[in-house]
């Protein structure tokens, strides 16, 4: 009893070291054994404590670093419910919305919560650079040369290696390199679609996908989908019963926008209702290493014995965006995926695929992704907490454990389109919820990036965004 | 009289010199005035020897350098005779065949007379390196971060300042950087024409136009086209007029792989004819600067003055294949081009864009295409040498002033797809005549590339075809 009380006196001076601020988001708590030793307390009281605070939010651990203040006090709202678009297959006109949106913001000192892409400042420049020269010298001729279409065998090796994180086993043969992982997504609908057939997708879905999937001139299915779970398999099941579904496009881990991350089990369950069905899912794992848990999840790949699962992924999010170097394990849709290629861009660029097997090779990678990830989960505790602090009552955000964004909910009635225009002027951007669906649906949605170090001039930009809101 | 009796004279010397092969084909002629000197005549006198010369084939003048020997004597044979199309919309399943046809040429020390790039010594490889390393130590993010979807805003103004060699007159605005010339082609497909389409082309036509259009959908109306003058204008003017043609993809200046180059007027007149039934052009031009002549052709882009005609083009055959870098000026259709990028590759790589605007900056370009032009015609007329010397009697080959490529026919009855098997064999690949059509013709024919120098193996390689062509 005595140690059930002082684990709650200990837990409620946190709590209100944390409410008053002075401890704050984002700041990393005394270990464990530090803060046994300090108080005078068994290590089993302060662990308690920490539990106690963590159940209610306030705090979170991230592996092999401790705990981190997550919240200032405002207990996380709830999260937003599982959407519900309607069952049936629709038309995408999405990029010309996209084009006419992105046109404007060309100012320099934006406040960018659009774009899902690492801040400079958090990838290993001084590094890569190291790579790429290592490439131009070792290159015999440095690089001027076309590449192999299926990419620089050196290269795909590292990606086998590298795939073995998800739980995946390829040979560096069953791997094609591309320009970026939607160039990965468009070769892996090219082999598996054609023009005018139905294609299933979670809801809300990546606009980037929605382009893609316009280009190929396929229709949506929108699944329902959870921002926890992920999309609901039993609608999966009828949408395919319905409609001719030709390819299922799916983030399992980490989805953009929602954030979800599919439980091994119900990625092991997608893999054999789609192998009931004989189906192809295109496995979008662009996120799938910037976990902030302790285990690198399993990709749906993974899962499958008959090759009917193309993982689709990048260096974008992790390293080099600007090196356009991305890849797809296509399995018995290889060589479909090679002929699209020659159809397309030939081959990427042989120097950056040198210079990325260069950085993968010498093993570098590692120690650089867990630098990613502790900075980009602070980030999205500092993003949360600023939104949940000062966005409308009512809004809910999803609580992601990896990837770069948060889906953020406002109360039935906002319009975050037409908030973007007032945004923009304040020199804010972000992505309205319209552009993640084909349906007329998530107006009072909207997505925030939180690649960006939670700065000053961002915190600042967050708490704009909240009094515009305000106002409206 | 006496002059008359001198250079004739002096013809027949040099002609009987060139044929025992103690003048070589490819050696340069003693300058004009050096031959006056040297023999005691006039300087007219030395020019009329070379006319008489030039005019029976055996030599060939290169702007600002000189005569060189063209043939040794075998006076060059007829060319291929304008193609024969059926006229009528074809399906395009050309890509499993060039799959199936190229794996396995991977032999290291293969005869490479099939891809149409410059071999490695032609390439400005230090001063490449250069502009890398300056692009990288200049670019704020070493180029890691994404590059706008049309492009780095100074190579876009670097290859506006280039097309006016070509007669355009265009802003950097108005320049959209791709994934090489293929990305370019794809994306004005894109911009321009629907799955089921037919699209007009010349005949033969460059496969890999071939494999775009298919991977697009469209159909291919294939044109009557010469060798040395084009494709017909009254022949496409019919096809228009009989079936629903809507668009026209051409290499106007230097085909790949015909060789022809279309003059201004022909140019100017297929521009009209379009405007008239306002059709686009997509107009390869990726050989446009790799003339033999004095003067660098003009391209149907400037005389389009609607914005009908889209240029595609790259720095693949003059600079670094590797790099990918191409663009397109898209005219009217720039918004759907751009459009078209963001759903397949968003943006090319952003260091291999910075080095190209560099070294283009930095005015190597010019001294770089004057070496480039001079030793591919110097390759070329040697090819053309050894085929007409070892190949079967009858044998046709085009007369190409600029570009990559020798189309070669021979007589009735020889099967160029037959013969590759036993090349290949041989270590000596090449492209046979029916990659290049939509149709059951140019079974004879084949594609024989000249960007690798005529070293004694490639010369070997070419008399050993010859003789493989001989015991057939």
């Amino acid at each position: 009893m005595a140690d059930d009380f002082r684990y709650r006196q200990l837990a409620d001076q946190l709590r209100q070291q944390i409410e008053q601020g002075v401890l704050r988001v984002g700041e990393r708590l005394p270990s464990v054994r530090q803060l046994s030793r300090e108080r005078g307390i068994s290590v089993t009281t302060a662990f308690r404590a920490y539990y106690d605070l963590e159940a209610r939010g306030l705090i979170v651990a991230r592996p092999q670093s401790g705990y981190y203040v997550q919240s200032a006090g405002s207990r996380p709202g709830p999260v937003p419910r599982t959407s519900q678009p309607r069952p049936m297959a629709t038309p995408i006109t999405i990029s010309e919305a996209m084009r006419s949106l992105a046109r404007g913001w060309s100012q320099p000192d934006l406040v960018d919560l659009a774009v899902a892409v690492p801040s400079l400042d958090l990838l290993p420049q001084a590094k890569l650079n190291k790579s790429l020269l290592t490439a131009v010298r070792q290159l015999p001729d440095s690089g001027l040369g076309y590449e192999a279409t299926a990419g620089s065998p050196e290269l795909r090796r590292q990606i086998a290696r590298l795939s073995f994180n998800g739980g995946s086993r390829v040979s560096a043969d069953e791997v094609v390199v591309t320009n970026g992982c939607l160039e990965a997504i468009t070769l892996a609908l090219r082999a598996t679609t054609r023009p005018g057939d139905v294609v299933a997708v979670e809801s809300p879905t990546y606009y980037g996908i929605l382009q893609a999937m316009e280009g190929m001139g396929v229709r949506a299915y929108e699944l329902p989908t959870d921002p926890q779970t992920g999309p609901e398999l039993a609608a999966l099941e009828q949408a395919i019963r319905k409609e001719a579904i030709r390819a299922v496009v799916l983030t399992p881990t980490f989805s953009n926008p929602s954030g979800y991350c599919m439980s091994d089990d119900r990625k092991a369950a997608l893999v054999n209702l789609l192998a009931r069905y004989d189906l192809p899912l295109i496995e979008d794992d662009i996120y799938g290493e910037t976990y902030f848990g302790s285990v690198r999840p399993r990709t749906c790949h993974s899962f499958d014995t008959a090759g009917r699962v193309l993982l689709c992924s990048s260096v974008s999010k992790t390293l080099a965006p600007g090196y356009r170097v991305g890849w797809v394990l296509a399995g018995r849709y290889q060589e479909a995926v090679i002929r699209a290629q020659l159809m397309q861009t030939i081959s990427p660029a042989t120097i950056t695929q040198a210079a990325i097997a260069d950085f993968l090779r010498i093993g570098r990678f590692d120690l650089h992704l867990r630098k990613l990830r502790a900075a980009l989960q602070k980030h999205m505790l500092t993003y949360l907490d600023a939104i949940l602090t000062s966005f409308p009552d009512g809004t809910t955000v999803s609580r992601p454990n990896g990837g770069f964004v948060l889906w953020v909910e406002l109360p039935e009635g906002y319009s975050a389109a037409a908030m973007l225009a007032r945004a923009v002027d304040a020199g804010i951007t972000f992505y309205p919820g319209h552009l993640f669906t084909t349906q007329p649906q998530y107006a009072a949605c909207l997505r925030i990036a939180y690649g960006h170090p939670p700065t000053v001039a961002y915190l600042d930009g967050l708490k704009q965004l909240g009094r515009l809101w305000q106002q409206t």
